[in-house]
């Protein structure tokens, strides 16, 4: 199924400052990007690059003089996801077997300190049977326990603020849903991406869970269906997957998000039934 | 250089437990492994690998019944580091510039909670006119304001707690210089290692800060030489370099570490001379 | 029903050091103090005095040289207490009408952040039908949520901690019940005191609501009968009301505590039936 | 010197809500309220009351309906004040004979957490010579340590994190310098009240220190005379010193502020010279 997507930043630019831009939609075995454009007003020479660990594409400039900045992209992707039904064979993946990569994501991070919610995540999600029913529960949990309000939350807050203050916004909700797994020893990394029906439009952020050799989507927010969503990048937490990280002195002043879906037919997945999940490899 | 490092650790194992050890000399352009034995009680299958940005090697193995467990390792190790001198250029390398891996440690982690740092540190140490300046700068503050006191933290303690109460370990040195450089834009990542003199002997903690071009190593304890440093691993902070990363149920009984020179001239570097610092590789 | 409470506390002075102690019984309308003793090794001029709001008896010292210090007290004081049960009117006092000094007990502490645990709080406890209700059921949530473990916290810990790490002592368990309280404008404050049948002996801490005109005691741990405890201090929270605040230079080096019941028929007073709670005054 | 203080709070009230204002100048020995008006619209019944330490006159009331609720308040005050000069004799007064309310302001409270900042405050400050100039090094460590920026901080903005963040309004500046006295055992409290040629006009906050048995006034903000302040209240912190407190649903939705001298001969009190400093009894 193909989307379109869009976005577009301005900056009040106020002195030499270097911008890493992470808005891009990432080609992976599931996702191609077809056709794709940038466009960078005042004209400046940039350059897009993939991480090292592939997950994120950034693109990346240095402005000198003060100016108004502004960029516009625009994708069209082509996704595909594979399904997790029943037939799945659980093929349980112990730490012991973890490959270097995926266990470096059962460690705490700037946002998720897994470390401090050992107790509460065993109590909580620790007797469910399958590490795929614990996530599902963490999913529920947090639906339920935590009220998403716009604003509530700032470039500071991490997991520990969220469970206790009980308020964030989809980011919180992600922070969180990675510390309680990880707290579970289950490998869990964030996700950024674009959203086809989220309300008000803006990027949007949720986690993956490595489930039996799979990188599974979870969305606790359940503002948007999983199979709507382009990825534009996976890290430990917004700490290394952020939009856009600055390093200089600029304001933002707008920010557009858009994303479409080229087809008819979208049928939103639902977890749980005997097609269970899905994952974007 | 060669050096003699040795490290046994014994744990009483109660269940099902996975160990991932982090104590292997590390095999890089300025330190190779001449040597190296390890021995576990019981014998059991396990898996020395290293990990996928080659900057740790790590030993894993899993437990399934209770016993006493322990490990000894032992290596000999030929070091050797670049000299960074007043006549090495400085050929600054501008955030802009730097490569994903690199600037990966620009991010705030766990325990260096860099942006909330970023007033203080480019108050106290943004007017310093080179990025090594800074560095050094950072680390004589640590020294000068900070307590070294055994046992006087533990593994929740991060750079924020450290900054307001003064008082940690070398682990805790190690993090809130990290976080002060990232602070300021500097690349800086954790170093563990065997060091050569530490008295009582034990792991150490130290870092190493990106400035033109090499990652420069610094030590904010003062504790030993740097030269007489080996390393185990690189990492964002102790989240991901711990000596032991358990999952189960083990608790630990004994650790002894050992670090000696093979060699009659070993010659102390210190810092800030015309011979101003070193590089491992 | 008399009581006969003891404790000796002794330190290393290494120089002047100002000792406040707060080990008296408090002299209260329900609390009867009929014998006291106090022995002061070496002897040194002392003051004993009731705290400006009544609610604490302080004994304070200066040593100006070094020497071991150690204190004794004793004393057999008659308890009384009133049984709070169904025929008890239910006069609700509303935040408008309640006194000055009552409603200073609405407010957070330093270890009762109360104004972060509202939604939690509302969310959990908000729905059931009475104060005492609500009260019941935070004590309760604790109870099946909070691990008492022994030596699991120190003097810094606050509820926020404990809600989110789930475990604690005591005084931990009476900071979250005071917060959760506060949090729904219920006024709670901290309970210091002597404990019968308390394993191992020591002193202990828990909290009282202020519930219909009546501050009425509850105790998370379910460690003791609160009809076996003698009063030694109200406070906001541990930092008001700590057994000994030491300025200068001293370390513990021992501590007993005993607390026996001088009467044969000591019923444990049970919560939740008819003779729903009781309330020293 | 006479003063005529004006303020004004206006809310949208959504549903029943409880409001306790501590807005009214407070009667003391230095400070005569000569005339004092209020005004509440809907009209409706309410209580003005002073706290049980003496120490704020609060007004409270209950609104059932919703509505749009506004007050306002008016006052002619005559100040004097104490001036510590030289010839003042400095009759140290140790902790060990403090009186019971003066020694509650050296606890840690909410705000500020004086029980981590021990080893910093002792480090910086301890080796003044006297009290006083202790508590004059605090004030001007924080003046030039800490960024004063409107807007920067919130309701739950404590000490820990303005040392940290090195960031705040005059409410942080109060809190740190409360708690780096408190950490010297240097009882201090928080001060609320109007300020004369305050811009822009708003209610202000800073700190009195007890030294040598005078409450002193200090203010790191520097942004007014100390002698142009009219006492609203003093608390441990901003906790139980809040403007308005509010257990309901309510929205503000405006406040204005005004003190102006009725005198035209206005002299700006300066620290540090011969008159060293002035104290509100």
């Amino acid at each position: 199924m193909k989307f379109n997507v869009k976005s577009a930043l301005s900056y009040n630019v106020n002195g030499p400052t270097t911008f890493i831009f992470n808005i891009h939609a990432l080609n992976t075995s599931s996702q191609t990007v077809l056709e794709e454009n940038l466009t960078i007003d005042p004209a400046i020479n940039h350059d897009v690059f993939t991480a090292h660990d592939g997950r994120s594409k950034f693109m990346r400039l240095k402005i000198q003089e003060p100016c108004n900045f502004s960029m516009s992209y625009s994708a069209i992707v082509d996704m595909s996801y594979k399904i997790i039904d029943e037939n799945n064979s659980e093929n349980l993946v112990s730490v012991v077997e973890l490959d270097s990569y995926i266990a470096s994501f059962l460690y705490p991070s700037r946002y998720c300190q897994s470390d401090k919610l050992m107790k509460f995540s065993f109590k909580e999600f620790g007797h469910y049977a399958t590490v795929y029913d614990r996530v599902l529960a963490i999913t529920e949990w947090i639906y339920n326990n935590i009220e998403y309000t716009s604003g509530s939350t700032d470039s500071q807050t991490s997991a520990i603020d969220t469970i206790t203050e009980r308020v964030g916004v989809c980011r919180d909700f992600a922070h969180l849903g990675i510390a309680l797994c990880r707290a579970l020893s289950i490998p869990a990394r964030y996700f950024t991406g674009y959203a086809y029906q989220l309300n008000p439009p803006d990027f949007h952020a949720c986690f993956e869970a490595y489930i039996d050799g799979d990188w599974i989507i979870f969305d606790s927010t359940k503002l948007v269906a999983v199979n709507g969503l382009v990825k534009i990048a996976n890290g430990r937490d917004a700490a290394d997957s952020a939009v856009a990280s600055i390093f200089g002195n600029a304001v933002g002043t707008s920010i557009t998000v858009d994303c479409q879906v080229m087809d008819d037919n979208f049928q939103p997945f639902i977890y749980g039934g005997n097609q269970k999940a899905i994952s974007f490899q």
